[in-house]
């Protein structure tokens, strides 16, 4: 039994990174982490007629460079473990239409990315795979109109709203060496802490993300210090203040060890993008482009990614409820110690 | 290794379906199955304000049934697996949010229930849980005003529709012994065959059906003859007609082998149910009600339980696009052979 606590497991059999791809926007590609993306668009329609089909195209784009770049083919894979914030995560669907691989869809918000990668490491983990595709997605056209107001209608953005990143990444697992491994898989539990304010979804996440850290620090027995990198996936400014602040006090000291996709992809002041990136494609291309390409220059060694999901919808909202969220952690380690 | 094919794997570590529970709407409680259910409603509203609020509360009636008939509580419950249709997975996220345990969100619309069945085996035979909830929900009323028309629009259905059940299911999965064992799981790729017309379900995701249910005889090696019921979730009378006349075309002869939980759930001509029930809460209420009662009571040895997903939503079939369908098979046994 590889369980190491109520919601950590040890992934005891090698499990690798093999390749990942990040695909972006034209926005994104503006941004400081513009080196790190495998494609920035110049389009952010690709060529389609709706944003919805834009965004599976994305994501297809994405699943398709990572099998390039871990030089492996359909055959190869297992299975694809997807999902996106569309309803119905046609996102995915549609991408997944066209190709020839078992499928297993995911809802976890934009907690998505550390949600397929958990069981994507169980599976092949566990001896049932031998290469799966993770893959999320989100375009800020799509997120506009769905979540918020018709893109037409130019709302005003308070200061705690997020950018819905256009981005997607795709990480190729596989059972053969790669970039690095994923050791431990830490898994949230849904965290209601009462936050209903739509324009302020990093305070609503920050609870969920402090819950499966003290969780994953407790069951393992690492301290902050044993990373090099505590990697949030879109708490942003706000989200991210709150999440350093509450650990402190739990007495965990975050402060030079933290950082987020949301802070990391957009430069917030010459990007008017408030509090910063959010979507699921924030963690997913900032850790399929950047990070990963850190690992392969050597400049990180062990990170823990914690992706997080804000797991409402406005109706619910509307009708009174709050925000429940939950946050997904996985250890990434260029070798095992 | 325990792949046996593309798509299917052989649990060899024990999973067993411990208990299950099935909570009903009053429709569904006036239909064939009624005393197969663990509850039947007597006012689907369940006391709360909205619909999507009682759904939600349904879903975690079922859940906490499940775990009273299991003997357990949610501190021995590793892993919840759970979704639902309503946008953005609502129904399972406020029911997780009053839970401790850590959640896996799913999506696969009506084949959420053997989605959750297939990772949940997955999970527990790589040794990374012990016991692990299934759930999944749908409610005619959240449906109907999301996917079709206002309820009090009062809408002509035509006759290919389907009738989405009030209703959830809960399996417990155990490494320790149970009512029966989860054995093969055939994991489905996305299919579409072009189909259109989101009045026509069964028409739509019987090609999915057909393409799991090959993978399926041809990985493993089994011939219908060897299942005492072949299962489909919600492919309803037209989808289920389809199914049997195409498979019988490839050379498996499904005659009088195979129902369909929609056709089960109700009795068409009494209840106006045109092509018979759908949505997730129809493969769930049945499995984990009268199915799951059928194995405890020996009338079952082997069944072969195939739940169905229309992936789209509305709004992508306007923009002009055809429905994509999943279908996932798990094999139940009560005895290993």
């Amino acid at each position: 039994m590889s369980r190491i606590g109520r919601q950590t497991i040890k992934i005891e059999r090698p499990v690798y990174i093999r390749e990942s791809a990040a695909i972006v926007g034209v926005k994104e590609g503006e941004g400081p982490l513009r080196d790190s993306f495998d494609v920035v668009l110049t389009d952010d329609t690709l060529g389609e007629s709706t944003w919805e089909k834009s965004e599976s195209k994305l994501q297809k784009k994405a699943v398709f460079a990572a099998l390039d770049k871990a030089g492996l083919e359909q055959k190869d894979i297992d299975y694809v473990l997807a999902g996106d914030l569309i309803n119905q995560c046609i996102g995915a669907h549609y991408c997944m239409r066209d190709m020839d691989i078992p499928f297993l869809g995911l809802y976890g918000a934009c907690s998505t990315m550390t949600e397929s990668l958990s069981i994507g490491a169980m599976l092949i983990g566990g001896g049932f795979a031998d290469n799966v595709l993770c893959a999320t997605s989100s375009h800020f056209c799509t997120a506009e109109k769905q979540f918020r107001t018709p893109l037409e209608y130019g709302g005003q953005r308070p200061p705690a709203a997020q950018w819905t990143v256009t981005g997607s990444g795709c990480a190729a697992l596989s059972s053969e060496k790669g970039i690095a491994m994923i050791t431990h898989v830490t898994s949230g539990k849904v965290i209601d802490k009462g936050i209903s304010d739509l324009t302020n979804m990093g305070a609503a996440m920050a609870p969920a993300a402090i819950d499966t850290l003290i969780a994953h620090f407790k069951e393992t027995g690492f301290k902050p210090s044993d990373y090099d990198l505590i990697l949030t996936g879109d708490l942003g400014h706000i989200g991210s203040d709150i999440l350093i602040d509450l650990m402190g006090r739990e007495g965990y000291n975050l402060r030079n060890i933290h950082n987020d996709c949301g802070k990391m992809i957009f430069d917030g002041e010459k990007q008017d993008t408030h509090a910063g990136g959010s979507g699921c494609g924030c963690c997913a291309s900032v850790l399929c482009g950047h990070i990963m390409n850190e690992f392969k220059k050597g400049n990180l060694n062990k990170i823990l990614v914690m992706a997080t999901g804000a797991l409402m919808n406005p109706m619910i909202v509307q009708q009174g409820e709050s925000i429940p969220c939950i946050a997904h952690a996985v250890t990434i380690e260029k070798e095992v110690q």
